[in-house]
């Protein structure tokens, strides 16, 4: 027996609920094909407009992410185009999956794990290797805490009319400034369980007019995530298929509160947290794994030398009942990964950082008890003193 | 103001739930990467096993059932493939729609809708018009409530080494007597807003060891669907993407009721919910859409001659909050659709054939009031009476 323990979810999804939007979702039947449920689809529609920063079409399905990530291959592509594929991690990885299972030939620009894409290989590539019918990243590379600089490819694929930019945010969104249509993000796709506070179960893809030209001419088969298909039913409020009813209802009510709490606050607080924990990571010795342009929506941390990520994540559950990712594939037991996604505070890190500290400890390291500690509070201290001044100025 | 009006839904999906199995998914946060969860994904395959009756592989994907019914077109066939498609209502047309996204030519054999499929003609499209790599049928037509007879089908199918039987029992599960394993039902398909009690969000799929088979030669593509890494991955109790966690812990709560309650019990419900219905209709001079065949899953009855379907249901719907479907396509305006999926009972039955009868007098037909619940009711007291005495020969 541990007595009271709680458990506590720090991974980069699924994430802590929104335990009173969970509630209103599960308290009645409902049905789709009515008026209600009509209703709460359209305000839904639009709340994920804002949520997505975008006037662009947002669509929504019965899945994990990665449904939305394969509807995007699906509806943009037709047998014998070529794309090419920003890769830096696992997710990156999984663009090249996708264009391998639907026969696409893919041209891949990679950075290694830890690391940002270079945007000037991309150029490089665009211009001698293309032209492409669409490039495929990632706004924030969840397995290892990278941050893409998906503004500057904007730039780039926005000048060339044949090509589409198709931007996996499901880590990015409510975590990470993202302006799809000033900054030419054609499709934008997002999952529910991640900065949306919910368990998973929904994907989501914003679809500009640029990626709808091209959707129209594409070939590749599909039915399930048939962006047309559901474009053309979501301006009635109705799903191509059964919706998931339960976590509409749910989706609705964490984006309300998102948008009461206010997006750019949201985003501002998983800076701060991000911020927090790599202070902290540096105060105890240990160096975040994304040297330069490291996420808001999770930090990767590489454990101290010598010692496992995996000793440090299961220390930290069975002492303490908090829930740490670890690496993924080849980084598994080099890095663990604290997520800043949704539904965390500055107690929440403060809290995490003080439980890493005795892990450490029991696993032998010398650690100044606190210490991480007061990096991660000196550094909420500074963000809110920079919210009041910029609060001030406005 | 109607003072208290329950909202009640008699519509094949969504259907009422299990609240307690709701509830107890909701109370909590829950990762999917953690050996409690993959001991939760291993129990909820073994009791998919029993609610589909079958010791072939079911997978679980976090999508409508339409998902898994295209994962079946897409995991066992390969371009040049023809396949048979058994058609007598909407549902039936979704494997025509599926087929022809896939670029797959489909021979229709096809019953008007009301009827079920003739196996003689399905037999001589079999001999004259074959090889077909696969068979497309539903177990029960949710459109018009015919159920088809896939036993015999079964039998047809299952001497042709060739070709599988895949059946969409979407609302067949746990409302007819299915028998996957002895009569060769290849490839089953299920979701999770039918007799299963919970909202919708998953759909399931059995394999066959003959279905295996042919998944391993079939080309088309597949990503998010793909059976054979499903497979591998539940085997670990892990899925291959983020599974919909809230609605795997309200599976698994709904599928040990089911277990506790007796699957032969919750089908036998719904057959006695049918007929009662059926007797009920016909006491208040009304028809069975089927006359032949009819389904225990949803009964769709004609409205009296020179009266709309739709004013029935709204009249059901604005006075006593309780929703009965429409007809779709054509059918709409002619009948309407009572379910029998699942969470139903007796009390509920004749509830809503009261309420029937009230709504057919108010809008100018002369109903014995009463005459349609005591049918209802004599039904009821036969089907507990031969349940009894084949209780105590048993």
């Amino acid at each position: 027996m541990r007595g009271i323990v709680k458990e506590r979810l720090f991974t980069p999804g699924p994430t802590p609920l929104l335990f009173e939007a969970q509630v209103k979702a599960v308290t009645r039947d409902l049905h789709h094909r009515t008026e209600d449920f009509r209703k709460l689809v359209r305000e839904t529609v639009e709340l994920l407009r804002g949520y997505f920063n975008t006037k662009n079409d947002v669509l929504l399905f019965a899945s994990s992410g990665t449904g939305a990530m394969e509807g995007a291959v699906s509806n943009l592509l037709s047998p014998g185009d070529r794309i090419l594929v920003g890769t830096a991690g696992k997710f990156g990885e999984r663009w090249l999956g996708l264009a391998q299972a639907y026969g696409i030939e893919a041209v891949k620009v990679e950075s290694p794990y830890g690391k940002p894409l270079d945007m000037d290989e991309i150029k490089k590539c665009l211009d001698r290797s293309g032209p492409f019918r669409a490039v495929f990243v990632q706004a924030t590379e969840t397995s290892t805490g990278v941050s893409h600089d998906v503004k500057t490819l904007g730039a780039l694929v926005k000048e060339r009319p044949e090509t589409v930019l198709v931007v996996d945010a499901i880590t990015g969104l409510g975590t990470t400034v993202l302006r799809p249509d000033e900054w030419g993000l054609d499709v934008v796709i997002g999952g529910s369980q991640k900065a949306t506070m919910m368990p998973p179960g929904l994907s989501f893809a914003s679809v500009s007019e640029k990626a709808w030209k091209a959707v129209e001419k594409a070939k590749l088969p599909r039915y399930y995530f048939d962006f047309a298909k559901e474009r053309k039913n979501l301006a009635k409020g109705e799903t191509s298929y059964t919706p998931a009813t339960s976590l509409v209802v749910n989706l609705h009510g964490v984006l309300t509160y998102i948008r009461e709490t206010g997006l750019e606050r949201l985003i501002a607080n998983a800076a701060m947290l991000a911020d927090g924990t790599r202070q902290a990571a540096r105060a105890l010795g240990m160096k975040p794994f994304a040297e330069s342009s490291p996420a808001n929506a999770v930090t990767a941390i590489c454990a101290p030398e010598g010692m496992d990520s995996g000793a440090i994540i299961k220390e930290i559950r069975s002492q303490f009942g908090a829930i740490v990712a670890n690496g993924q594939g080849t980084m598994k037991g080099k890095i663990f990964r604290v997520a800043h996604l949704g539904y965390f505070d500055a107690v929440d890190l403060f809290a995490l950082i003080a439980v890493l500290e005795i892990a450490l400890t029991k696993l032998g390291r010398k650690v100044d008890l606190g210490s991480g500690v007061r990096a991660a509070q000196e550094t909420y201290l500074k963000h809110s003193d920079e919210a009041q001044r910029a609060g001030e100025a406005a």
